[in-house]
């Protein structure tokens, strides 16, 4: 009954090798699906630091209100996540479960409870089998290992039709580091801080202080520039694991240039990421680039550009192949945002479709139809003569979306 | 090939009487559509007021650019509407066309241009075949008719299933007075003013001044409290015009007691109006109402209920019959309003799901699931202790919203 391999799917998951202090795990705990795994434990090297990014919504998980309160520390020992129920609105009793994972963690692996990562993932609303997750953690430390990471990543999805991992090096003053990730998410997602669950760790030796800024930085261009339905998640979680078992230089802050390659490999595997998740998202057949251009500034064009990518009838106007840029004109009039009309431009695909405010003369669509036809799409708006850009990523929207959506939680 | 008609869709166009003043006529002038009605005209006597409200877009409809430049005279004579084209960004040329239909209008019935409104709804971006409704006028002339609702409203039809019409009589000391309203809209559909095109005619003795404060006010609570699919039009337009054929005396403002019973059926006409494009959102099986309380304000009510009603997880959710209430928990997260956690309450139909920050214990789904197979849902939320309310309608996501909209322009 799961619905097939997304067609915007990699080929397969990435060759992961062992990050120095990491190690992974995980078992089928039937906290709602059954014959499959659905609980992961990510152990860490003492001394591990932490730096990581949370939902904005007003309903926050109960897990997220716990990462909320321990990241300030910094340090980590551990991460478990599962699948099939988000701990969300469970009144008090979510707040005790969180607790109580996290408590059995620490005492298994002989750490404190604040240094224990909680994320959970799935329906809202219902209580956590927490009693399934503690029985779990005995097999979950047997089967600790170094090469995990596709069991893991397959563990936390839920509508995923396919695991998602990442992996780069990055050299720090002539030392080689590995930054490894792995994410889930299809539905309800929208750029809003961090999107959905993704977890990166490095073997790198950085502290909090350094992690903070770094993931929020190239965060802005990765999970923050994707879009699928313009749900919000109340469990999105961003998590930046810092082993420390790599030796290399200090940092003296995280702009060092010593830390130039990191800086850029970290956001390629963000970015890797957080496109898979738009690759997977729900009846995703295109993979859309919304590229803006000439809006006052950055924030404009970001919020014309999202405007766009969330528009329902852009959207099915991808799904279809019709290259309906009317549908593009309505989205950007209706962002709120400054724009000059006597100046739109809008191409598919490189091919211009209107310029100066008009449709460009003699427009030959057959360039257009032929981009239409391909499974990744570019729209490239131009708004005026301002100098802000922003580039969004997102899916397009068919009859796949309402067959998963209509009928998830029945 | 058109989509069969709304599933609710009321039983009939209303039967809805002259109003003195007022005649109307449409012809298949073959602009976009083939054998059937595309384009009306609607006479307006002599000293007739008009007040309006345009879209917010800032893309908006050449059409709608004229409207807003002749508004402030406060005086019509005409109202000139065509269907499947929607002369937006066409370039100089549109405002061209625009002038040269009022123009023509114009000299035909001996007025002036800037009393002649005119209205385009269809695809955005091609040019419009002004000379073909330059070259109609004739026929619409001598079609003219006190009893030409249904045609008109016929005629101003794109995507929507059913023609749309409402009808109310109001005393104003003693005199009864006519409301009668057509309407056109079915995507494109989300609260920003005026949605689509809405025009209401009424023989009652108003000024402009007094047309105006009246209209906004009710547009608050009609067309600027419906949703289909956030996508907010180029070219949104309603008009109020009166007549002045009416004796009565006349108001001191518009709030003078005196209109209170007009200003009722004005709402009641509005409303109408607004929840029948609402019924015929494209592809819609349900009608859905999101009431939301408690909140800090009414406008951050608002913004929760439009973050509910837009949602495409409690659109498709609400579609599969499904009291997929975790989705209306994110909805209301991410609306980025204040909300108080530990006090929201959600109920389908009347009946609790959600009740102090956490499901019901022992929770009956009995009932809940009965409501979910009814025609019209309702959705009540409470989001902490506040004064503030209110009240949204909208239809559900389906797959027929994607049939309609990946194969519209092409």
């Amino acid at each position: 009954m799961a619905p097939p391999r997304s067609p915007l799917a990699p080929e397969d998951f990435p060759a992961i090798p062992a990050i120095a202090g990491v190690r992974l795990a995980a078992v089928a705990a039937e906290l709602r699906y059954r014959g499959r795994p659905d609980l992961a434990l990510i152990e860490l090297a003492q001394g591990s630091a932490v730096a990581g990014l949370l939902t904005r919504s007003a309903m926050p998980g109960h897990p997220v209100l716990w990462c909320r309160r321990i990241l300030p520390h910094g340090k980590a020992r551990a991460l478990i996540v599962n699948a099939g129920c988000a701990n969300v609105l469970a009144g008090p009793a979510g707040d005790a479960a969180v607790r109580t994972e996290a408590e059995a963690v620490a005492a298994m692996l002989g750490s404190e409870a604040e240094e224990v990562y909680v994320a959970s993932t799935g329906v809202i609303g219902e209580p956590l089998p927490v009693a399934k997750i503690v029985a779990a953690l005995p097999q979950l430390r047997e089967g600790l290992r170094a090469d995990g990471w596709r069991a893991a990543a397959e563990a936390i999805r839920t509508t995923d039709t396919f695991a998602k991992g990442s992996f780069a090096t990055a050299t720090i003053a002539g030392t080689e580091v590995g930054i490894a990730g792995i994410a889930k998410g299809s539905g309800m997602i929208q750029p809003d801080m961090a999107t959905m669950l993704a977890f990166v760790f490095t073997d790198a030796a950085l502290p909090a202080e350094v992690l903070r800024p770094m993931l929020a930085d190239a965060n802005e261009r990765s999970f923050h520039a994707i879009t699928v339905d313009s749900d919000s998640s109340t469990s999105d979680t961003l998590l930046l694991f810092a082993t420390g078992q790599a030796t290399h230089p200090a940092p003296r802050s995280w702009q060092d240039p010593l830390l130039a390659d990191f800086r850029a490999a970290l956001e390629r595997v963000l970015r890797d990421l957080a496109q898979q998740v738009v690759r997977d998202g729900e009846g995703a057949s295109k993979l859309i680039t919304v590229a803006v251009g000439g809006a006052e500034s950055d924030r404009s064009a970001r919020r014309i550009a999202l405007s766009i990518a969330n528009s329902p009838l852009v959207k099915t106007a991808i799904a279809g192949e019709d290259a309906n840029w009317g549908r593009v004109v309505m989205a950007v009039g209706k962002s709120g945002e400054p724009v000059e009309p006597a100046h739109l431009a809008i191409s598919f695909g490189g091919h211009p479709v209107a310029r100066e405010g008009a449709r460009v003369p003699d427009l030959d669509e057959g360039p257009i139809a032929a981009h239409l036809k391909e499974r990744e799409i570019l729209i490239e708006v131009g708004v005026g003569s301002g100098p802000g850009r922003a580039v969004i990523w997102t899916c397009d929207l068919t009859h796949g979306y309402i067959a998963i959506n209509a009928d998830y939680r029945s």
